[in-house]
């Protein structure tokens, strides 16, 4: 790594490398760090984990109205970390931050998130990451989420990660000083009802759209949803170790007789 | 539900509904159930948890050479649940069974995963669901998974599963007499060390091609993929609950102040 003051952030996100939310993460960020931007070329939310193997991966130089410069990728943002690091950085970042995301990634959200999973990414190739997101689909007000990205960004640099961990930012969207608190939250298991809306094309084929409403479910403000609905900035610890230790030993007893 | 003496089941899987492993999956599971088939018209391999929602999703009726009947779907294994549950089954299914996938889906892949991205969205929609692979990608042997399924889905039925858990079982790609025992397992940590093969096409254009290696860690017997190396069936316990409650008190101690 070359001798700098600065440390080196890999920003991506799932939005596109377009979207304003990167914009104004990329704003702030370059204030108090040096940044490398590898994020897909087109939006690619709710791809969840995915990683593209069957398909050669494109990647294109891209600026921001002459303000940054950064790699365009076809495909998604666990394909960007991977590729940033394997192939496009000179040096390994010090961290990743994916955002800043149009929409919020709490709740079951988490599981879909291609937001999520470019900051899990970073977290299997051992870097500390965060993902930060906006929970509003309409009218964003960024600056707050940008700004808090950074501290956040300042506290991981100085004290770590645990093994396999990353933070989930989510942040209300509201002017600076109508945000009334941070709170450490879990993951909301609140489900979507998905409905299936039937129509038929004009070939007379018949297709579906997927739509779908969150269940409104009682959450003390410990959830992650709850605590951002209450004007606080909610940061949920996420692990990818998926195993459920707690029901090891009661399957332990159920074990079928192989015999296949 | 109607009157019946058999359990309905939902098979899907990644592979693509003209696969052969859901075929034997689906052949063994109508001697002793019902069987709905709705499964991804194509392979999609390592898409994760992906949904799609910006794309209209087409359902095609599919028939396996007049052994049986299902829906293709073009969308992903996730896809297949929701719109099977959601608009095309007209009752509700006692299990999904995911598989068999040709190839293993232990340690870091179990993330990228759309086997055991269709058990985890019956797990969410509240029914019971297991992923099933055979660890091999030539010369499968579909038998011994195929019967083994059978059997674990008898026992789920008979005793339920823990709420936001599914079984992901793997299976050695031995004939059933080779088969040394059942583990329960955690899944493993072994990272993949990926590379890009960069290249040039016709056109002067750059593109890259993802691959890599599995890490040969050390682990013990109690990990899915050491588990299989050594001839067991491995079960691993998923839950889709990612918080981190061990550093959930830790992080409370980092919190920055708000001013954003």
């Amino acid at each position: 790594m070359k001798k700098t003051e600065k440390p080196f952030i890999l920003a991506t996100n799932d939005d596109g490398i377009a979207a304003p939310g990167i914009h104004a993460l990329v704003t702030e960020l370059r204030k108090h760090a040096e940044v490398a931007v590898v994020a897909p070329d087109s939006e690619k939310s709710a791809v969840g984990h995915a990683i593209t193997l069957s398909d050669p991966i494109r990647v294109t130089d891209f600026s921001k109205s002459g303000q940054w410069q950064g790699f365009a990728v076809s495909g998604t943002p666990s394909d960007c970390v991977k590729i940033a690091v394997g192939a496009l950085l000179d040096r390994r970042p010090d961290m990743v931050i994916s955002g800043i995301n149009l929409g919020s990634n709490a709740g079951i959200n988490v599981i879909y998130s291609g937001t999520v999973s470019a900051a899990t990414e970073g977290t299997i190739l051992g870097i500390p990451s965060i993902a930060v997101s906006v929970t509003t689909y309409t009218e964003p007000i960024f600056q707050p989420a940008a700004r808090f990205a950074v501290k956040m960004m300042e506290i991981v640099l100085a004290k770590g990660l645990p093994e396999r961990t990353l933070l989930n930012i989510n942040i209300p969207n509201l002017p600076g000083e109508k945000i009334t608190g941070v709170r450490i939250t879990r993951q909301g298991m609140a489900n979507f009802a998905e409905t299936f809306d039937k129509r038929v094309d004009p070939r007379n084929r018949v297709y579906y759209w997927m739509d779908g409403q969150k269940e409104e479910i009682q959450a003390s403000e410990d959830v992650d949803d709850e605590a951002v609905k209450r004007g606080c900035i909610s940061i949920t610890p996420i692990k990818y170790d998926l195993t459920n230790y707690d029901f090891m030993e009661d399957l332990q007893h159920w074990l079928p007789e192989i015999n296949v």
